[in-house]
């Protein structure tokens, strides 16, 4: 598993540098900015989720590849935004500088805005090479549009931000985790079933599949934040606690949290059952149990 | 024309009603805080250009509705996040307190992201209510990113903001307004063009029209911040040359300003001289220059 996410990066990343502006392109600080945080080391599970959905569906990965790489600029304007001082106020992601700290905050503000931009135009560009049908397109990008604003990932961050310091609730918890993170990771899955033309009970099964593996997903960066050194992290480890954040372990406890993240991922894998080439999504719902990072 | 530009904010504000998520709608801080912006008086006048390059072009306006609200949509997230501390640092938009002044930061930047993002969604909303081809559809969506990302809206925010107190020059100047401006005004006339499945002719008039508009709308804008009141403007008179903002009359003086958006303004009307319809652009264009607000 291990080499096929390392494979699948690198095929994200090449993909990436085929639809970003190039270097020193104008304004070249805005565009060094978008840039910058892109390809700051990502590990791409986002992207890869959509070309395993691809593989699951028997489509084309390279028809999605540009579905692929819109989810992870979307991705990567929330954690351009999230870092700001008025958000979270985070000065190092992954080891490096956050992008207002390298940039300024102005230039961060538009570096994330201009990557939520190029997602739509990278998904709506005719002339890119992907012979997905202009209907198909048309609900992918709608898809896309609803995980990442107000009604999906823009609302969870909303409410995230809002509930820091308040005492800690189930339903606003779960508010949190389904949109601020689960609603891109079932995105993804979906946008790389629709790219296959999947029929609406593989659709449904990877519905199903994307939204316990993003909650999964959430639980276990919870655990993380408070079980990994800030080293180990790339940011300041338990900054999640300190901040008063609504987490899964902060409101059941480590062990609790630790026993649901393992219950969603094999609901995640279970919503699978009927699917035939699952092998790859089966691997990376173990991989996020699992994952030290 | 006062009339006409009356009749279409009142169908523009009708619609976006219908758009936008209803106040009290969970998150219901970031939802107040969209609508707080995006009901906050504007003129509306690119979605009544996206309104008036259909009729020009023989198109149904009902069809062109949800381009129309997206590019308003559009333009709201702009103001908001060039409003922030961090880009022009403003507290008084049309008379009343910014939206990070109203809701703080946090919010006002995930208000306009989420702003961003809604444009999308209504613009790839097959269940809206308009009759646009998918192809089409694509096309728009395109066009609109392109107008509002790094090549366009975005791009040009950034060289304002960069070049704040550098000494001006013309193609600087140049790039601020074809792009921060420019951009999404031709891209409001071109939506209404698609839209009408104009020709390649027709489109090739409305698109020089929208760049000597959009052109002309930032120089009269430059001129109103030096010679209108703090009262008129809804914001701090002169806060332009305040801030060494780098713009037309700063670089020509007033009179030269005035000259060339006269010139502008002709040239749009020209670009219009062998379609049918064109009554409804040409006088926004003539409110353009006239305007005092």
């Amino acid at each position: 598993m291990r080499e096929y996410l390392d494979q699948g990066r690198k095929t994200v990343d090449d993909a990436l540098e085929e639809l970003m502006p190039r270097e020193g392109s104008r304004p070249s600080d805005l565009v060094a900015a978008m840039r910058y945080s892109l390809f700051a080391g990502g590990k791409r599970i986002r992207p890869i989720l959509v070309l395993a959905a691809v593989e699951a569906a028997g489509g084309n990965a390279r028809d999605a590849m540009f579905a692929a790489c819109a989810v992870e600029m979307v991705h990567t304007y929330s954690l351009i935004h999230d870092d700001l001082p008025a958000m979270d106020d985070d000065d190092y992601r992954r080891g490096v500088p956050t992008c207002h700290r390298k940039f300024g905050e102005a230039t961060a503000i538009l570096a994330g805005d201009a990557l939520l931009t190029l997602a739509f135009d990278v998904l709506s560009d005719s002339g890119s090479d992907s012979n997905i049908d202009a209907k198909v397109r048309i609900m992918m990008i709608h898809e896309l549009a609803r995980a990442a604003g107000w009604t999906g990932m823009v609302g969870g961050q909303q409410v995230d931000v809002a509930s820091e310091g308040t005492e800690p609730d189930l339903p606003t918890l779960q508010y949190i985790h389904t949109h601020k993170t689960g609603a891109m990771i079932r995105c993804s899955v979906l946008l790389g079933g629709f790219a296959s033309n999947a029929d609406d009970a593989l659709i449904n099964s990877l519905r199903t599949y994307g939204e316990r593996l993003g909650l999964a997903f959430q639980v276990v960066d919870d655990i993380l934040d408070i079980t990994s050194t800030t080293e180990e992290l790339g940011k300041d480890q338990g900054s999640d606690a300190s901040r008063g954040k609504m987490t899964y372990p902060a409101l059941f406890g480590l062990e609790e949290a630790r026993e649901r993240a393992a219950e969603l991922i094999h609901e995640a894998k279970t919503a699978l059952i009927s699917v035939s080439n699952k092998d790859r999504l089966t691997g990376i719902a173990d991989f996020v149990l699992k994952r030290r990072l």
